[in-house]
């Protein structure tokens, strides 16, 4: 028999109307003559609202208590969604992540999978139960509660369908993943396959449909996701391994990330050990630092910019200053403005001229390049932030509308 | 070590202000070298919100799924609570029933517990943490949630008490177990040591302080509880067993239950079997009689009138309607009007006139007796509704503030 497992985010199953809108979904599928295991996130501003809670104790509340009280959103949420399958005649049993078992490491409020029983679930099964599994927890050897960050259902729904051997449905509040930001680009299209390394990409460049930590899970596993709207009945995105995307497109999709800051110290000794220095104090500070671009040295002197997240730029800012002084650069020039537009897709592997044709339609719109670095399958470019939307649009316009048809088969 | 399970219940932990006043009670007794075992209620209100938002699913959500549910509740409230101990400079560690163990059966939504696992608690006690338990719930030896039923957080504090071999503080709004309910009879006092029994019967008859199967629990397994209030210190009410106390006076307290309703059947034959039929009857619809009373028989006929939880009156009359058709009886008269107020006290066993006295000044204050019933321990006398609050005065007056003083020893 067919088995799915169908994940509902926190939208899905806001309130009890959306749970019985949810509920239908996993009835329809049922219906078809298939086997459901439901994953559930909290209601949506449930999580949000317990964290409020916590930090009105202390600013850092303790992370395995953290975990306690986080786990009863998806609690709560899994046993009105099970209510509400057996309100509809579809006997259901809730599970919390230490009922199924979902045994993690003990890295609380941030715990990886490491094992999950399936025997309990293979049992509801068979008896005839709709299983309905809290999403985003687990649980230690030791039995304590733990979370998986984040975004952790989708995880949860993916390791679940990895275990069983079955396909994964995400249902969220978009109908699946498109080339470009829809309200953005209004010509965006739904992509109708994409392979896991093209998601991981415009996952980590901006597009907030899947976790990338689920997507990781399911390249490994070679779990077939497919994402999809609770609201509106169609087919979504299918995120599949490479080998089943027969035609590789140049470009999949074009992201923009308007969420980093561009930090440049001018007029650096070009010697040794330079970089290390500024790099390191920023790793012991934990930033994560982006794009790096040293320039070509002149006179024993070289300028040097990197980014990293918005919110990190003035502590990072601060730090460089510090290190800038004592190796003797001019100054620390921070600069906010500034958008990162990407094009992602497999087919860049195999042709040429990918890149030269982003930096022409740039260069056609008098939009300065400030920065650049690549990937296998994608090409990031630092521009100036008021220029993002045209970006997106002109790229869009050249890659996918006037570019080659996304033709894409399955084997 | 002196080893105490300290309760909290609902309204005690009701805010994040009155979580620190709680958490601030345990630290006090840390302080004076006790170790401590919390245990605590859900937020006030919280519970209810979740049965609400079940019952607008379906009038009869399946119970196991309403107990995952309701199970959220107590565990938020411990993780709020553990982490307010923290902040406060003392480790803690919250624990669901699942996690202590409480093992209970398998009765969703009002379930009994069989065992309790103490060896964790010992360790986290050893180890110097101070353990923060949800009330309330339980688990299956097959891992399945189960709650306790309303109040049950007491129960989970006596047998955790029980199961540790020490006492137990019941933290509640009222700041111990009084003579009369203190709205009604300014005069009332606070009784400094009851009986189990005793304690029993007073919660029997409307005294709402402690959950019955909490005291019965404590009863069986000698558990000393001492109930007294979360935000004003000074001691409250022991329950302890009748041993301790030495002085047994004649009334211990004295309450007033105004939910009941008579229901009188007219002119019945007075043949066996019939008072067979009418209970019988009743019972079957799970309706519970409490006082019954059969007038002697004149000319072969008899009127017998019982009483019923007001909320179950108009089924039971509809029901004792058809019945008294059958029988041949005159009439069925229901009076939602009625009170009954009710003297317990041990010493009521060895002393003689007790009753004899409550006739007398329920006479004296023209108060018409429509029913009695006694236990080795109390007197209840059911009157009209609107004489309930001068009967519990002049009650109160004769027994308690003109009564022997109450003597009270400890051995």
């Amino acid at each position: 028999m067919d088995l799915v497992v169908q994940k509902f985010g926190g939208t899905s199953v806001g309130n009890l109307e959306r749970i019985e809108r949810a509920a239908k979904r996993v009835i329809s599928a049922v219906e078809k003559g298939k086997q459901v295991v439901v994953v559930s996130s909290a209601m949506a501003g449930e999580t949000d609202g317990l964290i409020e809670l916590a930090k009105r104790i202390t600013q850092f509340p303790n992370e395995r208590e953290m975990d306690m009280l986080l786990a009863t959103g998806e609690q709560k949420a899994i046993a009105l969604f099970a209510m509400t399958l057996r309100k509809l005649g579809y006997p259901a049993v809730s599970l919390c992540g230490w009922q199924v078992p979902i045994v993690t490491d003990d890295v609380h409020t941030k715990a990886r999978i490491r094992k999950i029983g399936v025997q309990r679930l293979k049992n509801l099964l068979k008896e005839g139960y709709i299983p309905v599994v809290a999403g985003f927890q687990g649980v230690t050897e030791d039995w304590e509660i733990t979370t998986l960050g984040r975004g952790g259902s989708d995880t949860t729904a993916v390791a679940l369908a990895a275990a069983l051997g079955a396909d994964c449905e995400i249902y969220t509040d978009v109908t699946g993943v498109f080339t470009a930001d829809p309200r953005i680009v209004p010509n965006a299209r739904k992509i109708p396959y994409i392979s896991y390394e093209e998601m991981l990409e415009l996952a980590s460049l901006g597009a907030k449909v899947m976790q990338i930590r689920s997507v990781e899970f399911a390249a490994k596993y070679g779990v077939r996701i497919h994402v999809r709207s609770t609201f509106v009945e169609e087919e979504g995105t299918w995120i599949v391994p490479e080998e089943e995307i027969m035609e590789k497109v140049a470009v999949r999709g074009i992201t923009v990330d308007t969420k980093e800051s561009r930090i440049t110290v001018v007029r650096v000794p070009d010697r040794p050990g330079i970089a290390a220095k500024i790099f390191k104090a920023l790793g012991e500070a934990h930033i994560v630092v982006d794009m790096i671009v040293q320039n070509v040295s002149h006179e024993g002197f070289t300028d040097m910019s990197f980014t990293v997240n918005r919110n990190d730029a003035p502590k990072a800012e601060e730090i460089v200053r510090k290190v800038a002084q004592d190796i003797g650069a001019k100054e620390v020039v921070r600069d906010d403005r500034v958008a990162k537009v990407s094009i992602v897709g497999l087919g860049m592997r195999s042709s040429y001229g990918t890149a030269a044709k982003m930096f022409e339609v740039l260069s056609k719109n008098n939009i300065n390049i400030m920065a650049i670095s690549t990937s296998e399958i994608k090409i990031s470019c630092l521009i100036e932030e008021k220029y993002a939307e045209l970006a997106v649009r002109a790229l869009h316009e050249a890659f996918v509308e006037d570019g080659e048809e996304i033709k894409v088969e399955t084997e």
